[in-house]
């Protein structure tokens, strides 16, 4: 059985495996009850002990169906690490003129949010609560006190940001510094094989000045990096572009075949004959390759099945097949790794 | 139908709709429960999402009707805006020689005070609680101290001034940013044609300095601004002054005639030429003129009738033709604009 | 019937009368239930809003009987300022050889000091909370630290020292202003024409620098200014010292007679004429003096029958009689009025 | 009866008996509820205030008993102190893959952990929470914002840290100072005849630049300072070696008869003729040896038998044989007295 790695969440004490499971898109959503709470298990039995969620997803399903999965384990909060996020609100609720403060970094938002988050969770608190945007339109101080305000009161022991720019998490510390008040411990950002520039190059100068740890997003760059969808007309019938209802994926599903598709699925292919040579899968060779990016804390993974839930967690075992002339060969094939910059602090 | 528009509240991430509905002569006064609740209801489906009350508005009545609508109506805090306020205290009570503490801003009535409108009001917390006056009596840094104790035990999510000079306001965050503590977010003053000088002039430095939000009462200026009172000998019958059972309508009610209501009277009569050249009404022009400042986060109407209600919302059809032309006439007409004058920053 | 007066307690928006009930050596012991609620309402009929007790007085039945009489008459606690004191802890308890942290200033017994206060208070808070004394076993900060946190838990308003000197109370304010925190606001000293010079010497640069308010006891000097004492071979049969039960009182007793008790008695002969000029009585002189120093927030007065508690009150029409010529016979007659000081700031 | 003294716990306000009694291998391990009940009995009431645990001592069960034997006595907080530790977590649990986070000084595990051991304890606070180690791998400022959350939220009173170093120790007060928060009280190392070095050498700057309070453990160096090993082949069958169950006694049982052992052995032997010339046991020497030292606040006994208990209480009346001359032959025959350094302030 593969050894799950534990990692600190960027410079806190909280450890996280450096395998996590998202709810994005899944649990709540076109995944029924049963079959969530057995990919959970098989997450919870491998050893991962990190769990994912959002106030939005699948507009709050995701969050009461990991809810009652805990409860029907009988886990304990100490041996699980919960986030949620709040910003996106209930957008998809029945209700469209009124989401007005349902949404953003308001004061009132997120402590409205993480309220309502934690009564779908049935937990009286997470352990990360992450600002799932920025928002520009409120000032950092009000936005750092009140996640300091969630923390002081006992509702989440982090809070993080996530797609959050470099200068963003900086302002936030200098707002934070400048108050005594607690700053954003962790950031979630996209972060795969075809998407690397605000992780290595952006991000660089955070993980030294501010610790900032990384729990990442699609690995799999929505199932591209499996190649799936290498050498088809249209999306394999149980993919989630062909089944797509959430928002998210119907969006994504719109871009099947434009150019930007196109040259990924190209730079798929040239992934191809390395994966062959290790005797690996693309998708495990994707996971191993966020792992081994010792800034990330956690790579979370999508998988709505319990069987893909096995195989991205077994792609802990490639990890140690890609030497440096490995990933040189990476970096070389698909032509995107950030140049060598001289320092920067920000 | 009228869109209704939402502002931030000042330098917040909160959003108020522009026009809010207030109860401070009203709600629990001389306007029966029924009538109310009618008249919230329509302004809520109309999209005001701000109700203001205060702790001594008809004597809390005001608060306990607004709370028993929301009840009512089974609204939830996160789709409102409500804001109370404390400083007068029940000063109607029947307890004369009593309330030496149940007013003023002590931490002692701040507190109290507060605690006894979220009862009337039968909620957890407000978004916004005001200080009604200033309170030369107490010192800065202890009401200060008390609005960031209610914030910070989660009974409001924001604090405000209401009738403040801009000294008082600047004071107040002098002493807030020395501690560490939130300062105040938005004022509460007059505000229509004919009083301007607070708004236009006194203030002008806070916008920038402290982002100071403004929710603005008395758009008609008691009424006057809708031209009823012209040209009549005494109050009409259906209206508030000649209604007058709340102590400050009968104060107000005592001015009729005399010096200052002639030369207002004067001043409406040099606005219905301008009314009638845009095709609207006097009282949606003197709303939609408050409307057109953009500091100005929210102006709360004190309509008693649902139909008042409506049509003080759809003077928000007039706002786009308030071109620079006609606000100039609007200024050549008063003769009120305050002078420009250099930089002050206070 | 008199008119009480109302003074800020000290530089707060609190506003106490200007006398007001204690009951150290009086209710919940030699003084029965219904005989204190008697005297506590004829206080409260006649405008005292103020009562003060300590958590020793009585050995806790001081606490006790305050408490039962708030709930026997129905009273609310924002038409009340309440009072309490820790330092003493329980130390007439029944197991002497435990007391070990039931006393003094620490954390813990500021803590557990007050909570048990408001358990016999049967009220959820205090409006102030005094440290009986200065301890100097126990390091400013973290006296300075637990007052802040009973504040900032609710379970008290304002915190004030009794019997602290100066020094001692600057000291505290510095502690405080370094930490951002509250600093005391009143000082409990004793203070009557036999007892001057903490008031009106060493305290006298605190009032403008700190704005420290004084609530003051013994304005009768354990009764010796009534002159009931002058004249007689041993206490009178009705006097608190020929019924000394509490230990206080039995200590005092012991007094009786001594060099220190003949020298007051010769002061308050002295009184004397000064009082019939005037056409009052010397316990109604002692009271008036008290008030008329501005600095002086409050004087407590420990009447035990309902009777005292009237006639105390009504030594308030004295006030204006004390010209300042009959001020300064007085302070001629005493010969104990501080002499003029430079600057003083500590 | 043998007169127990008092002594401040470093640089606060609490007192705590000189000597103490532990649970760490003994209560809820080997020693049956009904003993432990009896042993704690004897200690309190000959005068006993502070019983220490920790959330590891068997498991847990340590802080059941200790909780179930307060209840049972119905002995009140006010009356004891009491302390536990976090760090170590529930390392006996059935679940051994799964404690990433229910170790360390996370904001987590101190939150989490000190809930727990509270809800074994049954009570709402202890008065001293320790971390029973470093964790180097959680920043400092994490760990000092925890600790003061549990005491801004009335889960203890104080903290402090358990075999930290003299720098660890210096830079919790850095972050704790430079955020205004409340620095580790005490510091609970091993104390003993033959481990000195950290309490009288390292640590001796501590004292007076930060107020460390020490509560020492382990006076009798398990066991082997009463003697009882010298000259045996093999553990008695009566002692805890003999009977080891428990986890430290286990690892210590392994180093029985080797060179350490042997030396410390001999060391012991050089003690004799010094406490036959006193008059007292070897054990009795040893405990009123740790408790000489004005640095230590109180001194741990491990006793499990009631016997025991009273027998380590009486050693206090050695401590008055302790002359200079005396210290200086106990010195001079261990030879282990750290040399007198020159000033250091780390």
């Amino acid at each position: 059985m593969t050894n799950l790695e534990y990692r600190f969440l960027g410079r806190t004490g909280l450890k996280v495996s450096v395998i996590s499971l998202g709810s994005w898109i899944t649990y709540g959503g076109h995944v029924a009850d049963e079959k969530a709470f057995e990919s959970i298990k098989v997450a919870y039995d491998a050893g991962v002990n990190f769990f994912d969620t959002a106030e939005n997803y699948s507009a709050g399903n995701a969050e009461i169906v990991l809810g009652k999965a805990i409860k029907h384990f009988g886990w304990r909060q100490n041996d699980l690490v919960i986030s949620t996020k709040v910003y996106h609100g209930q957008n998809n609720s029945a209700h469209p003129s009124r989401p007005i403060n349902n949404k953003g970094l308001s004061r009132k938002h997120i402590i409205e949010g993480l309220d309502a988050s934690l009564a779908r969770l049935q937990l009286p608190y997470v352990d990360v609560v992450f600002a799932h945007r920025p928002d520009r339109d409120t000032p950092i101080e009000e936005i750092v006190r009140a996640f300091n305000h969630v923390i002081s009161t006992g509702k989440a022991f982090y809070w993080g940001t996530s797609e959050w720019s470099a200068a963003e998490i900086a302002d936030a510390w200098r707002a934070a510094d400048s108050l005594g008040l607690i700053g954003p411990a962790v950031e979630q950002p996209q972060y795969n094989l075809l998407v690397r520039d605000k992780v290595e190059d952006e991000f660089r100068w955070l993980y030294e000045k501010f610790g900032t740890g990384l729990t990442i997003w699609s690995p799999l760059k929505q199932g591209i990096l499996t190649g799936k969808y290498n050498g088809v007309e249209k999306p394999p019938s149980d993919s989630r572009l062909a089944n797509a209802t959430d928002v998210y994926s119907v969006q994504y599903s719109k871009t099947f075949g434009d150019e930007t598709w196109k040259k990924e699925l190209a730079l798929v292919e040239k992934l191809k004959p390395i994966a062959e040579e290790l005797g690996v899968s693309l998708a495990a060779l994707a996971i191993a390759w966020a792992v081994q990016n010792k800034n990330v804390s956690s790579v979370i993974i999508g998988a709505s099945r319990p069987q893909q839930v096995t195989e991205n967690i077994q792609a802990l075992d490639v990890v140690e097949k890609l030497t440096a002339d490995i990933l040189k060969k990476i970096d070389e094939a698909l032509g995107n790794k950030p140049a060598e910059q001289p320092r920067r602090f920000g």
